[in-house]
């Protein structure tokens, strides 16, 4: 394996640009490559055969561009498909329910945990699994937010209508012991103000791009693939449809412009 | 062509059962299948060659089952495929914009006509060029509403959040002097209470669905394909992905129950 090699990081769309920005803020060294599904997005209210068929073949194609090391921003692969990407692929492969399930365990003051993540994910129990394991007395709740997705595309973070959309989907949760809340979705950390408004001043968010961001530093660091060149780091973002308004999404996503965006031809 | 085989249906999605639900009431002797490409839906946020490419598939695989006739529930395939559709297909092809366009210029007292969509029916203007040609004179004001799709599959249809919602598109429109607006997405009419909420009573609302039924019975009934059978009509219902919550979703919008979803495989 080349330490020099870029990280692939995958994604159903843009959400995982959020995972992307904690990475290159963490890692500003690495080259990246990130691949977005975008003729396929979104995963989150597919069945889980579909979403492992549809992460395979963008994982194949990362694969087959050299990268050291696959990210799997996206919850709901992480969630389906971990198994099956760490299976096809000749390289390590990284899913951000375990560096979430983990954060949360150890910020939770011994009271109820609440997982927040698309229909797929929060059906998969991927997430309520990893708790059970690394936090055995804590109560975990999970909530399905649907309408969080194309609210956070659509640019609407903050105001009257992601406050009413977070009210009516964790309002409850206020009265239920809930000390940490899991955005188990790349897109949530974009409402998290809207949140963390319904859910009160007391309880913990957990984005869990920045702990995936340590757990990739980590694991390149063991492994001995940390690069350390001192040229500057390339970036390329790959899509499989680029329609108009895509790239205004993506900016807002990475937090910064996104000048290039290669179109890969996944589709049959 | 045999005025026996059944009229074929598609749409990205659950949204065209809304268009099923008026051609049952419509013509309630014809056979129907029907086939929602839910593992790639929505169509209406994506580039307009792949919404070609996916409809294809689809339409190809209606037309294998022998059907009469294609109706195109979908606004987005409507405005970028039809002519892709009909090129590809041996039998006649019908989609949702002109059966809209006209009703609305029937219905425009010569004031302004609203036409209301995905960002991809919206970016074709084909409801624009459509209304050039059939209302001249009348001023054309078109309006994507992204989130109104996904607030129709969540059944967020009535009360605050959609209320907000269509108050944050469409407020500007009561100062325009719209007289007709033209729901130009299958999902829209659930929508269709908080939308004439905010536009006002004086504004007449087009649903294409019932237009289209119109259109369908009378282009059967040209080419002498109107069925004629005493037995019972059969209706099949096709998917691509069946996730957990789709039964759900489709009752509501074909408004009775959805007993038996058949699952096709049309990927690669």
């Amino acid at each position: 394996m080349n330490a020099g090699a870029p990280i692939g990081v995958f994604d159903s769309g843009v959400g995982g640009l959020t995972v992307l920005r904690a990475l290159l803020a963490r890692l500003p060294r690495e080259h990246t490559i990130y691949l977005g599904d975008t003729a396929r997005v979104p995963y989150g209210t597919r069945s889980g055969e579909v979403v492992v068929r549809y992460a395979l073949m963008s994982a194949r194609h990362l694969a087959a561009r050299g990268i050291k090391l696959l990210v799997v921003a996206c919850n709901t692969v992480s969630a389906h498909g971990l198994h099956a990407l760490a299976d096809a692929l000749p390289i390590p492969v990284i899913g951000v329910i375990e560096p979430g399930a983990r954060m949360a365990a150890e910020r939770s003051r011994g009271g109820c945990i609440a997982v927040l993540g698309t229909p797929a994910t929060i059906a998969s129990g991927a997430y309520q699994a990893a708790l059970r394991r690394l936090a055995p007395l804590a109560t975990v709740i999970a909530r399905a937010c649907p309408l969080f997705v194309p609210l956070a595309e659509e640019g609407w973070t903050d105001g009257e209508v992601p406050g009413l959309v977070a009210e009516r989907y964790l309002g409850d949760l206020r009265r239920m012991g809930v000390d940490t809340a899991v955005l188990g979705c790349t897109h949530y950390p974009l409402l998290s103000r809207s949140i963390a408004q319904v859910l009160g001043p007391h309880v913990s968010i957990v984005d869990s791009a920045e702990t995936m961001a340590e757990a990739v530093a980590a694991l390149l660091a063991a492994k001995g693939l940390l690069r350390d060149g001192d040229d500057a780091a390339q970036h390329r973002t790959l899509c499989t449809d680029v329609p108009d308004r895509f790239r205004a999404v993506a900016e807002r996503f990475l937090g910064r412009p996104v000048t290039e965006v290669e179109l890969v031809d996944l589709l049959p």
